[in-house]
């Protein structure tokens, strides 16, 4: 069996993201599934490095998969690139290691979310940004991006409330810079909890936006209640950019 | 009555081009002219610099109305991007001269045309971009570019058999660079025939595969025959950027 790394790239509008779910055709792990079965004639099982969330896009998805076909990483590429849809692309295949996993030996993940702060419309990108006329205080912002750095629990940050595993990851990095109209945040982690990064999003907006100080954000994380934090962002906006390992 | 001037983007891709038709819902001109109509209680002609065709997009398509209205152009401006789907964006709505006239007062129009020379996929921009994976001469396309400069007959450039009005134009640009994997051509003349920019895009193409000599392109825009021109890019990679006046 050969085991081979697949990095990818999608735009998630159409597809109730990552994760294989029984009776959904349209999630990205299903497509690729069903295409290297067919390319490979043997049924196919593709890990990828996480799930990501219904409309959330990737540049840089990691996934990797065993097969026993002996077509090259090149021939599985231009296949799959010939049958996936137009909005999955293959951006790389190459044969790795046996004992690689795209999801064990993730080390870290960098998401960006894109806002486009401004009552002009954003006709060609209006699929992957969130709109938001609010006016912002980007010093505010700033600071409450600081409160989510180093190791913590993001309890109050997660949106699965039968969470049992823990809630602790490492925030890196957690900022964003300003392209014209357009805010772009970047977060850099260990890892992200289900919603994580657009719940944090959204409480950087609201303290953006006056609703929520420095300190009761700090309360937040350290009271774990997802009630207190701000608001879920749209996943248009969210794009997974790498997976290191 | 006062005489207003709108520039405006839009995603063409769901459009059947620029101008109204009858019985046809989703034109741009439709939709701007029912939902101007509605904002200002009076019925409105919307007055385009040209039509566009269906699946092109537009970044500074410009055209005037008249109206009685008492609203302020801030005012027009802020109804009209509260009620346009978002794939129709307007960047400014001014008050004019009495005798502005989108169309006739034209001196410039500026496009641009898109393709991804590439085998990889263009996830985020396919809509936007004409996918070609052939290797392509740019010296041979530089050379066939210099061929449509200046003041000449583009009858064989004109999808309009029965064009009974002077094909004469003269285009003061014509390139195009390369930014990675992108070619983006630019074209600036005092006007375009119906896909004039398309063909000549074809034609440079072709060209850069080596089907085309320059001497040939020469003949053919001399001899004025559609049929010996290039084939007709799709419309989804063309971009009316600016209307010069």
């Amino acid at each position: 069996m050969k085991n081979y790394k697949l990095t990818i790239s999608y735009d998630g509008g159409r597809y109730q993201g990552w994760q294989r779910l029984k009776g959904v055709d349209n999630t990205i792990q299903g497509r690729l599934e069903a295409t290297l079965s067919r390319i490979l004639g043997e049924e196919v099982e593709v890990i990828g490095s996480g799930r990501t969330d219904a409309g959330t896009h990737a540049l840089g998805q990691v996934a990797n998969f065993h097969t026993a076909s002996p077509l090259t990483a090149e021939e599985i590429l231009a296949q799959l690139r010939r049958y996936l849809p137009e909005d999955i692309g293959i951006e790389s295949c190459e044969e790795v290691d046996g004992r690689f996993h795209s999801r064990y030996l993730a080390k870290e993940k960098t998401y960006i979310y894109r806002v486009w702060n401004s009552d002009r419309p954003c006709v060609f990108q209006r699929r992957y940004v969130y709109q938001l006329e609010a006016e912002l205080d980007e010093n505010a912002m700033k600071a409450a991006c600081e409160v989510f750095l180093g190791r913590q629990d993001f309890a109050a940050f997660c949106a699965n409330k039968r969470m049992k595993k823990s809630t602790v990851r490492t925030i890196y990095q957690c900022g964003f810079r300003r392209e014209g109209e357009e805010l772009i945040f970047t977060f850099r982690g260990d890892g992200f909890l289900y919603n994580q990064v657009r719940i944090m999003v959204g409480t950087i907006l609201e303290a953006g936006m006056g609703r929520l100080t420095t300190k009761e954000i700090q309360e937040i994380l350290a009271t774990g209640r997802r009630e207190q934090a701000g608001y879920t962002v749209p996943a248009k906006g969210l794009c997974l950019m790498e997976v290191q390992y």
